[in-house]
């Protein structure tokens, strides 16, 4: 067996010109707005219902549960929320709000450990019947996570009792034994919670659970079946369901799966917990299957902005290389379940493929889900919209051109805002003798090699430019300071204490790992090649044919109406243009602009009101601009585009 | 007011290498196998029960209906397609065949002219109450346009003696007097047979009914929702619609139109009925309003093969320059109602733009929907098609790869026989001194100018060869022979009796006007300048930016995967390509091919597994060849376009 190289995941205190207000937003705004929400105290939203299921399931009632079936995650996700902001900053307020819903999840806790309340209050009695649909699992799982962010900020230790005595009464009633029962949740998620509650408490039931989750799942006979026929036979109503058992991720076990398929979110969550699984019992054949998957995301099916399940049927993987720009799905929470399974690869191989993604999705297909001023949030990313079609085609039902406020289905903004709070967990992970910064992100980090502790202050001005600056203080020790290399960087420069090291000698799977007696006040440098580069797609990738995106640093870029007038296909952009660029602060909350003037678009001299011709119109200069793909959509209504046509100039 | 200047239709035999081949298809293969099929003969088609319907309604049974409310149309079509047939040619076993079926609708008739299968068996006493929703002015239009063709090419006076039957109810039924329904029905379709049937009896009262039906359309209240009212009233259950106003051509009256919105179908069997009326009133300021929306569907809402109804969101016209093509939808049913409307307005104003488009639907769009055995039938017509989509994607559940044998909803086989079968009235029009040539198929129309019978003899390998003889037989005369002078010929050169003719003085509205007195023996002969030409978008039709479509003569062409591999989407053309073009007898039942060595694919040399890259991958020379695109998935699945990128050359 290949011998792993598990890095743990540290935490790091982030003080981020780009980050820190997203962090804080999440904590000023979106936290108190999110409390409001679930306590139906906001004027015009849809109500949410989930504080007042949870006093009905508290006081015994029945018969009065408000939402879809995972009503209760909504909480669970503010809550850890809330866990990662208490990390950040201990804060009295917060915390009474939130003992007061620990309290009263603890007080509609059942008696055998059950939390519920769609089956509490509606279904009785039924609890574990329907666990392809119902989510009960699903809510579980979050709760764990949130129990452990919340005792990992503040050693409360009543929320994870709850939480164990539920997930000591799921363990007791799923597994392989006579008289459990051989099922999984509908939904992942409950796999890597699991894995996070036994690395916590260390009982090692929860770990094996997670286990029989990851390994029954999609074996035959199907438990969603099986179930089914006990539901049929119990004469319960049973709705007529034609979603296919990818959906559920239940059409193969995992390790016969080979392609990313199905419902995307479902997906990356299970792959994130097979992961897990895979790290924890150092188990090579899951991993490599896991791997797998990995590749066939990253290689053929992932958006460049890292969106991925580009369907909107089924909000699902579909095939290689189909990653339509205007019907992208590419839903946000499926770019946070990615972001956490690249996160556990990273961990188990420190291989700067996985922590490249990471920073593909996090500056571009995450951010692109909340807007600027955190109120509102996308669903679905698309990479190209002509608002006109909005609403005019149905095969684009969920495209929309502006945020939305809130959802009836509320998934994404509480699980983008849990996401932007976790933050400091991607930025660096160390073992017994290396520490990795995966993450330019301004922040401080301790840590202890041998013996001493070690303090590394990262300073930066990432992503608008390449300088990073790191500072070592505390003691001294010897250990390897592992650099991520960021594929885009065509050209880096590294510095210790002013002296340009040679990187290519220490490079070892993307990082430069500089090994050495560390002292305080030891400083490295690096410069990071931030010249605008013309991405291109895999020739396989047909939507995109004939086209570039615009990338500077990790930052992809878009074209938008608003500075560029409509029509954004008629726009070209010379395979050799030439780009100027600032750092506006008053754009968009401050963006890196960049402009062209290597652009051409259709002369209208000629053009008449023939749609057809065998003229071929004469083009003329124009000036393309260029903002962050994730800012759009924070200005007017109009057309938006990341791909544009590339105007190839030296043919040979 | 403007003088109109209406040119009657022109029947003509036709004796032509393309176009024979189909109309005898119709009449050995599809008329007798749709006879079949009408009555459930054939083993393992879905079940049709026309004929049955039929049988238990004249024998008085009840509630046995079969198939859609429209049914009844499916044995209308056939017999209309039957009268075009015996137009051609008698034939006493057909005939045998649809006396008997006429009398079988006669049988069925209601004492008070009433037909209608639907409601006969299942809704005896609720007729006329869900004119939106039940086509039976629907069917009524058909079996009258079926009265027609048939009486015309038979003598047959009991179909059209039925028929008139059933006009009169609908004539006495609907209107606008007191004890009269307003409505109109919710499929168009009987305005232009009721003109039809006016035209061959002379009875008035169904033009001035035609007449009410198009004017009172969409006018407020709307009579759907007065009708649904009065159901709703009356107990009957009604299920929850969404279609649109517009889908039932119902959002507004059609002089208030301006664009061509809604179900395309019954948008343009509106349009072509209105157009009637115009012309039979000689309202001007209808007709204006028809042209406006045939400018609007022909400058921006028509694919260059002539399709229109670009959405499969209610099978609609969706919005200016809206032309997807892989997403297209342009049913064939929709090209066939556009080849009607177009016919009507070529009648009232002889200007070739008409011409001009009938003959872009006929060599493209339509001809596209039937297989070149006959046997199986495209109901929705792609620009683009990459079979691994479909039924990948829930929003294109409509577009196939591969033709399908019959429909649940046989709308469009039916259909696309009949009009075959018609053909010959879309080549020549006449009146008093003009002779009209439209179309160039091998045919003979006989007319008489100044009482001398005088022959019009055309030959021609058209679409293959732009080479035209006219010969003249018969009688002296003194007329003009208008030859249309297709707008894609660059340079036309016509020879009278072996001398060249200048036409741009004798040029009227595309059409080149010889005016003098024919002789027996008279000969002209057309050269029409068939090298390919490139053609281009309009630019703000985004779906084929940067793009060209191949088009020689008539013929629209495209790729297929069979001749070009797979991935046409890395295909690139040049700008000034050269083509290699030959008639290929063997090949889709003889075609002419085209072939470019100025076409370009990516070269894999560089290619690796990453998805995107900032490298410029190097192209290498590749060979294109194109077919026309009506022939298209008549060979193995496999990819195919339209729209193929073009590769500029001479950049400015």
């Amino acid at each position: 067996m290949r011998k792993m190289n598990p890095v743990a995941v540290s935490k790091a205190a982030i003080n981020d010109r780009f980050w820190s207000p997203r962090q804080e937003l999440v904590r000023d705004v979106v936290v108190p707005y999110q409390w409001e929400a679930l306590n139906d105290l906001i004027e015009g939203a849809e109500k949410s219902g989930t504080i007042a299921n949870f006093r009905a399931a508290a006081e015994g009632r029945q018969g009065e549960h408000h939402g879809f079936v995972f009503q209760d995650s909504d909480l669970a996700k503010w809550l850890e929320t809330v866990g990662f902001v208490l990390q950040q900053g201990r804060d009295e307020e917060l915390e009474k709000l939130a003992d007061a819903a620990i309290e009263l999840i603890g007080n509609a806790q059942m008696d055998n450990g059950y939390i519920g309340t769609y089956y509490q209050l509606q279904k009785p009695g039924e609890q574990w019947e329907n666990v392809r649909d119902d989510h009960e699992m699903y809510n579980a799982g979050h709760f764990m996570e949130a129990a452990v962010a919340y005792y990992e900020a503040t050693n409360n230790a009543r929320i994870l009792d709850i939480m164990c005595k539920f997930a000591d009464h799921i363990v007791e009633t799923f597994g392989p034994r006579e008289g459990q029962l051989p099922g999984y949740c509908g939904h992942p998620e409950i796999e890597l919670a699991l894995v996070k509650l036994y690395k916590l408490t260390g009982n090692r039931s929860y770990l094996e659970t997670s286990r029989f989750f990851v390994e029954e799942r999609g074996r035959d006979p199907k438990y969603f079946d099986v179930e089914l026929e006990k539901r049929l036979a119990a004469g319960r109503k049973e709705r007529v369901d034609r979603r296919p058992m990818d959906y559920f991720q239940s059409h193969a076990p995992i390790r016969e799966q080979g392609t990313a398929d199905g419902h995307a979110v479902r997906a990356v969550y299970l792959f994130a917990g097979a992961t897990d699984i895979a790290s924890e019992y150092g188990d090579e054949s899951l991993l490599s299957a896991v791997k797998s998957l990995w590749d066939n995301v990253v290689q053929r099916r992932m958006y460049v902005t890292g969106g991925i399940g580009s369907s909107d049927y089924y909000e699902a993987f579909s095939f290689d290389y189909d990653l339509p720009s205007d019907r992208a799905y590419a839903e946000t929470c499926a770019a946070i379940g990615f972001l956490n399974w690249g996160q556990r690869l990273l961990q188990i191989e420190a291989d700067s493929r996985y922590a490249d993604v990471i920073e593909r999705v996090l500056y571009n297909g995450l951010l692109s889900g909340i807007s600027l001023d955190g109120r509102s949030y996308f669903y679905v990313n698309p990479l190209e919209v002509w608002p006109v079609v909005s609403g005019r085609r149905d095969d684009i039902p969920s495209a929309r051109t502006r945020r939305q406020p809130w959802f009836g289905c509320a998934c994404c903004p509480p699980n983008i805002a849990r996401f932007i709070a976790s933050l400091s967990s991607y930025i660096y992970s160390v073992n017994e003798n290396e520490l990795y910064v995966h993450q330019y992100i301004g922040s401080q980090t301790e840590q202890i090699f041998q013996g001493s502790s070690i303090a590394v202050r990262q300073q930066t001005e990432y992503a608008w430019t390449g300088s990073v600056k790191l500072e070592i203080t505390g003691g001294q020790a010897e250990f390897a300071l592992a650099l991520r290399l960021p594929s885009w960087s065509q050209r880096t420069v590294i510095r210790l204490n002013g002296a340009v090291i040679a990187i290519a000698a220490i490079t070892e799977k993307g990082y430069a790992k500089i090994q050495r007696i560390w002292n305080e006040g030891d400083i490295i440098e690096m410069e990071l090649d931030m010249s605008v580069a013309l991405v291109r797609p895999h020739p396989e990738l047909r939507e995109a044919s004939g086209k570039t995106a615009i990338q500077r640093g990790p930052i992809i870029y878009c074209l938008e109406e608003a500075d560029n007038g409509a029509n954004l296909r008629d726009l070209q952009l010379s395979s050799e243009a030439a780009f100027e660029g600032a750092f506006v602060p008053d754009l968009l909350e401050g963006v890196y602009r960049l402009e062209s003037n290597d652009a051409w678009r259709t002369s209208y001299d000629e053009v008449s009101t023939e749609l057809y011709t065998t003229k071929r119109y004469a083009k003329q200069h124009a000036k393309a601009v260029f903002i962050p793909y994730y800012a759009w959509a924070n200005r007017e209504e109009g057309e938006m585009t990341v791909w544009i046509r590339e105007r190839e100039s030296g043919l040979q």
